[in-house]
């Protein structure tokens, strides 16, 4: 790659959006040619073509296979969501109308998602919602694995509901999670309640009743939100 | 920048990530410290540095002003969605489980967003949203600007929500105006029923009646299904 660095920035999107339309248009198949072949038919360096296919890697429209090849992943697993973005976004201290807007996503995104799950799921799908849902109430906040079981546990019942939309936005649900838990989790018996409020969710994917499980998932960002506004109130004055 | 782009291509994301910290932990204030002066904080080469600035800017997380430097931008800003991906994933022909996908996402989002609009837009963006309807009726399905107004219309909707999140999804919103604006207006008289059902959601926003942009905007996109229902119904089977 040489200093000028924008001129060759521009080819490598160039190239990118000429692979992405013979994706769509499925010219490929399944499985990229080989690089030096798409090297050739572009006409670039095989630098240029590197960089333009790791781009597409890092937004999980390519996966490498060994023995393989470059394998396009299907349309569904396409990252519309820069996770970079949200996880910085999510590490700056909120303020109170950050919290607001996140509550209200949740408040539509995940009631949505649980009454989907518990429509659409299959047997599978439910197994790997009780896991992870197990591994939750089996561990402690502040314990390992604790914190990942919660976001699989989301993350799960919004692959679940079979919304391709929805599942995008499992980064910005995980980052809503690492925001509330510590809040949640500081006030004695707060974390029983948080289980209790998930079983409810589980249970009713788990018996197939949409309604229970988008109502159950409405209790829970109700109780989020309230515990949020305890954590935030301002301190009672003190007598003097 | 050397052959060794992997190399430089992790340099470059522990500079963005060190950026990023001191972005989110106020370090800099509202301008960034000027580029020569960050290359030595962070003992790269300025083309490293020009680089990870880059890809912030192209995040909207930075803007360039003459005279006056590079500024942070509100956090709001921050791009999200990587909306190469959300462009591309419009492109390729859809078939009926996105179709669903789209509008099962958009019933979530707009009305909800039209609610809040009605409750929330200050009267800049109302006007705003008044123009770009106007900008819709006075132009035919074809002409130039509709499409965009279209677009534009929804996007000041999402906007005057005040809810960041709903903002950020602008831009799969547009994607499914792109997707569905040709199915509607391929029947006679489609787009009057278009305009109307805008009305309705303009008006109640004006009117500030959240209620009612929420149910006139359910209505608009019960209509988008029903008319794309209809596109994709089997034909007729002829007489022979």
């Amino acid at each position: 790659m040489d200093e000028h660095g924008n001129k060759d920035r521009s080819l490598v999107s160039k190239v990118m959006d000429g692979l992405v339309a013979g994706i769509v248009e499925n010219r490929y198949g399944v499985i990229l040619p080989p690089q030096d072949v798409l090297s050739r038919e572009f006409d670039v360096s095989r630098t240029v073509m590197r960089e333009a296919l790791s781009m597409l890697l890092a937004r999980h429209m390519l996966d490498v296979r060994p023995k393989i090849g470059t394998r396009i992943r299907p349309m569904r697993d396409w990252r519309m969501i820069d996770e970079d973005v949200v996880s910085w976004r999510f590490r700056a201290k909120p303020d109170k109308t950050f919290l607001r807007d996140v509550l209200e996503f949740r408040a539509l995104i995940e009631p949505a998602a649980c009454a989907q799950a518990a429509a659409r799921a299959g047997a599978v799908e439910i197994a790997g919602i009780r896991d992870a849902f197990d591994a939750l109430r089996e561990t402690q906040p502040g314990e390992a694995g604790h914190q990942s079981a919660d976001e699989l546990l989301h993350a799960r019942i919004l692959a679940a509901s079979g919304n391709q939309f929805f599942q995008q936005m499992a980064a910005i649900i995980r980052g809503a999670l690492t925001l509330v838990n510590p809040i949640l989790n500081r006030r004695e018996g707060g974390w029983q309640d948080v289980v209790r409020a998930h079983a409810r969710i589980v249970d009713a994917i788990e018996r197939r009743q949409p309604q229970e499980a988008e109502a159950a998932s409405i209790a829970m960002i109700a109780y989020t939100a309230d515990e949020l506004k305890r954590a935030f109130a301002p301190e009672p004055v003190e007598q003097r």
